[in-house]
């Protein structure tokens, strides 16, 4: 599997990737190379996710790596970049969406950091109807409890192309049965199946204020059968 | 249904108990009058929970007020106290569970308020601790995103009395089988039945360091199995 990030010069969406055995290369694209200075003078457990040997540093402007990028190269891209004002606007603009697109596999998969559910339903409203209109797969709305974010939370936007369906509730590889990578690098604090699935799970007023997810439901079994 | 409040002088825990036409009785034991009132003065969408027929207000100590109540009288007691340090401190110890689950009928259940799984993990493992010696039938830990509190979660200890089996993964009236559940004095803007099981979901850092629960799955569904 071949897997962009875009942003994250902290690393640390490198350490949770090269957990996976089937990922061959690790690009990363990040625009501040003193971001990564900084981690590695003083987040050695995060920045250690630059040392694995399949990761390979673009520093440079994500837009324009991408319009270089053979169309199809990626299986995945993680947008890791910062909040979505000033210069990092154009990161959650429609053209942006669409040199993803362009560049991931048919069923190839995007996840992109999607702020708060408590504080930026219209921005979320915005991105979803963005990724409908581009990615023409499956989309979906996450979150998970970060206690040093605003509001406790941050979300994601996952997106697959047209092409073989993409089940995100669901993973091919759930992470407990890929081999050691409970404990590469690091032990698995947060994550794991559980967590996975609950993370799809969302609450009645964003349904109502994201009127793109009024629809999203999680098939729990309740009694024995699925609801 | 015979349910008691210990606390909830706001009630905003009223109001949602008040949603449920099962409940016959809702007795509420607050020690401090003026948390009530000023709740009626400045929160008014909270305090609705007090016009409800069916609440009984008593104002004075649980503590003294459970050790009058006969043996066997609830179904259902939420307790909704303030942190537990200072006055509120006995109300984590192991003589207050043991009134609580004295005052519940065999099969009975309790939802105690129980800190944020980011900061009080210790406190967490004592409270799971008294209440797996206390409460005869099952003990669960949940936790939801609250934006306003520390960190950004809350958690739960629920525990049932030796007696009917309580399976509090899958609730017997899911509330969106309650009639006009959804619409009661405010709509529901969070909680709905995925939320309820997706907050049984725990991370590994606290399955880990809170030993009791380290067996605590939640039965997702993997690829249409159980896992």
């Amino acid at each position: 599997l071949q897997v962009l990030v875009v942003g994250g010069g902290d690393g640390g969406v490198l350490r949770e990737i090269s957990r996976h055995t089937s990922v061959e290369t690790i690009d990363i694209c990040e625009i501040d190379k003193m971001v990564i200075d900084v981690s590695k003078k003083f987040f050695p457990e995060l920045s250690i996710g630059f040392e694995d040997s399949r990761v390979h540093l673009h520093v440079g402007d994500a837009v324009e790596f991408l319009q270089r990028t053979p169309a199809g190269k990626y299986d995945a891209i993680i947008v890791d970049s910062s909040d979505p004002v000033g210069p990092a606007l154009e990161l959650v603009e429609k053209p942006f969406f669409e040199t993803i697109a362009r560049a991931l596999r048919p069923g190839g998969v995007l996840c992109n950091m999607a702020e708060s559910m408590w504080l930026h339903t219209h921005l979320i409203e915005d991105m979803i109807s963005i990724c409908r209109e581009t990615f023409k797969g499956s989309v979906h709305y996450a979150w998970a409890s970060v206690p040093t974010y605003p509001s406790g939370v941050i979300g994601f936007v996952l997106c697959s192309t047209e092409g073989p369906g993409v089940d995100f509730l669901n993973p091919v590889n759930p992470i407990e049965e890929v081999d050691g990578a409970g404990n590469h690098k690091r032990e698995l604090r947060f994550y794991n199946s559980e967590m996975h699935r609950a993370a799809f799970a969302l609450p009645n007023f964003l349904k109502r204020e994201v009127s793109l997810l009024r629809g999203a439901t999680v098939p729990f079994l309740v009694r024995g059968e699925l609801m």
